[in-house]
């Protein structure tokens, strides 16, 4: 381990602490990227994941380094969960059922894969005297926001979908343990999140569309939803940033909650016209219509992100930017379609 | 069934569709008296208990009743809970872990308990085709709320207890089978409820303390937490009221979520005031010391209740007048204090 040099790197006492890192989902697109940053730092981190929607392939590289250790596992059975963060000193809990349109069909997912895998990844760290969790949240969690920008504070919403309800549940679960067992905790509320990696999602979606037919795009709803989108690797340096500052330690609860966006949104339209200009195509389009794609869509996401910004971050892409190298890493990897058939 | 007569008391046209009424936690304090409620408006009822908490005494008149069927059960065995829920057209889901505590002492059971049984309670219903639900939920879940009288628009808060947690994860999965499934829900957060066949909280502790010693009051905290009270035949005729009157069917998402409490609110060292008047006792005071009363406790409860007043219920009873037939049910009943041992 790196002794702490005092220098500018050291943003508080605690930045150092943060040294062997529990990843669940690393084998995921948000975790493996999260993986690699961790091991470019110099980070010992041990990986976890079940490959429900993970990919052998992306922590390939990873598993070639000497400070990284993967585990296959499953976030419900806490005995092996609990053996496998054994020394670890943070974990970051990103595996999640994220399949939030088709929740409806297998009501029973969003509850065990998100809200009793999060209470099991929190009984494992009790087990284990590990007190510092970084979670991934959503901007879900507000349902039809009544004022946008959405604030963390924002009027208290009425839920719209199993999967916002199940990462309240999560979110709660680990507030809790904040209170009663002197957890740290870092909630992320992430807009939809897309770079290298992404696998689910309009644009993986709409790229499968006008390959297999260029010449017309069918699109959920009537294009007018406006939604939020961030870069993989801005949401990263985000979760580190703060995780780093420690900030969460001089909350009155011990539990920092902050929104993951960008300062601007787009609509489906504009998006379908950024990915069409990069691919150089004309398709006709044909919408199913209504104001959302899906029951349960939220045809207007957009968080307010100050809170985060004050600490000093910001996003370095904008969202048309992440919207490109997201196509040219789908055009460059697209084994991720036979993978997901 | 009785007819709608169109009289005065047909609310709405869905007033008479609740006749048969299943309800979880049957035989406990709340849902003992919602059953005689009921039974007295004429309504069948089929009651389900685990009788963890609950008391085979106070169902024992209603088991007399033509009307009112009993099944012993569980809400985590879900095949038992779907075949008892059979041609029912409303369900008031009351069973729940209230102890709230002790709820770090064992995490697992709010989770059970109070979330996977309540997703047990949506999907018997949604097995059997009932949609209408009325959820006991409570104030906890504006954790140490900001804004006082807390309304139900509160800002979005922290967690500060996994029964809390539990029980907005229950909210969520309710809002969630609105928005999805086409329920119709009426989500009650309760401040603390006393009267008839109160069996926990601090009305209950004081009187088994000072059956024991007279002379000596031990308390919680310092005595100056702030909590608002409501008498159990005032929670019952809000909740049938706003339910008779169909509001969620008006609501956007067929969800309507209502605090209940009286407008005012005691110290608990005014609690304490009125329980030894009515006992004529003068005890020597011992406090714990604290603004908690334990790991969790929230000093200052007040909800904001115009939203309910707003339909035009509003509560009979003081919170002291509350106290006081609770005072006098547990002088006649102390054979609850056995049960409880």
């Amino acid at each position: 381990m790196r002794t702490c040099l005092k220098s500018s790197a050291c943003l508080s006492a605690d930045y150092h602490s943060v040294q062997n890192i529990f990843i669940t989902g690393a084998a995921g697109f948000i975790g493996s990227s999260l993986v690699d940053r961790l091991l470019a730092e110099g980070k010992s981190v041990v990986g976890w994941d079940n490959f429900s929607t993970g990919q052998e392939r992306f922590i390939a590289e990873a598993r070639q380094h000497a400070n990284f250790k993967f585990i296959l596992g499953d976030n419900l059975d806490l005995d092996a969960l609990t053996a496998a963060m054994k020394g670890c000193d943070t974990v970051f809990h990103l595996a999640a059922n994220a399949d939030v349109r088709f929740g409806l069909n297998h009501p029973k997912k969003d509850l065990e894969q998100n809200t009793i895998a999060t209470f099991n990844v929190l009984e494992a760290m009790r087990a284990n005297g590990i007190k510092r969790i970084a979670f991934s949240s959503t901007g879900s969690v507000y349902g039809e926001a009544t004022v946008i920008p959405t604030p963390e504070d924002a009027p208290f919403p009425i839920q719209t979908s199993l999967y916002a309800t199940s990462k309240l549940a999560g979110e709660g679960l680990i507030h809790s343990y904040c209170e009663g067992y002197g957890f740290e905790a870092y909630v992320f509320r992430f807009v939809s999140i897309l770079g290298e990696r992404y696998t689910h999602g309009h644009v993986f979606d709409f790229y499968q569309q006008l390959t297999e037919h260029p010449d017309f795009l069918r699109v959920l709803g009537d294009g007018t939803q406006r939604k939020s989108y961030l870069y993989v690797q801005d949401c990263l340096s985000a979760m580190l940033h703060v995780i780093n500052a420690g900030l969460a330690l001089k909350a009155k609860h011990r539990v920092e909650v902050f929104n993951l966006g960008t300062d601007h949104y787009v609509q489906v339209n504009d998006s379908i016209g950024y990915i069409c200009k990069a691919l150089g195509l004309k398709p006709r389009l044909e919408y199913t219509g209504g104001e959302r794609g899906w029951v349960g869509d939220n045809p207007f996401i957009f968080l307010e992100t100050k809170k985060v910004r004050a600490t000093g971050w910001k996003p370095e892409l904008t969202i048309e930017q992440g919207i490109g190298r997201t196509l040219r890493w789908l055009q460059a990897n697209q084994w991720v379609y036979e993978k997901r058939k």
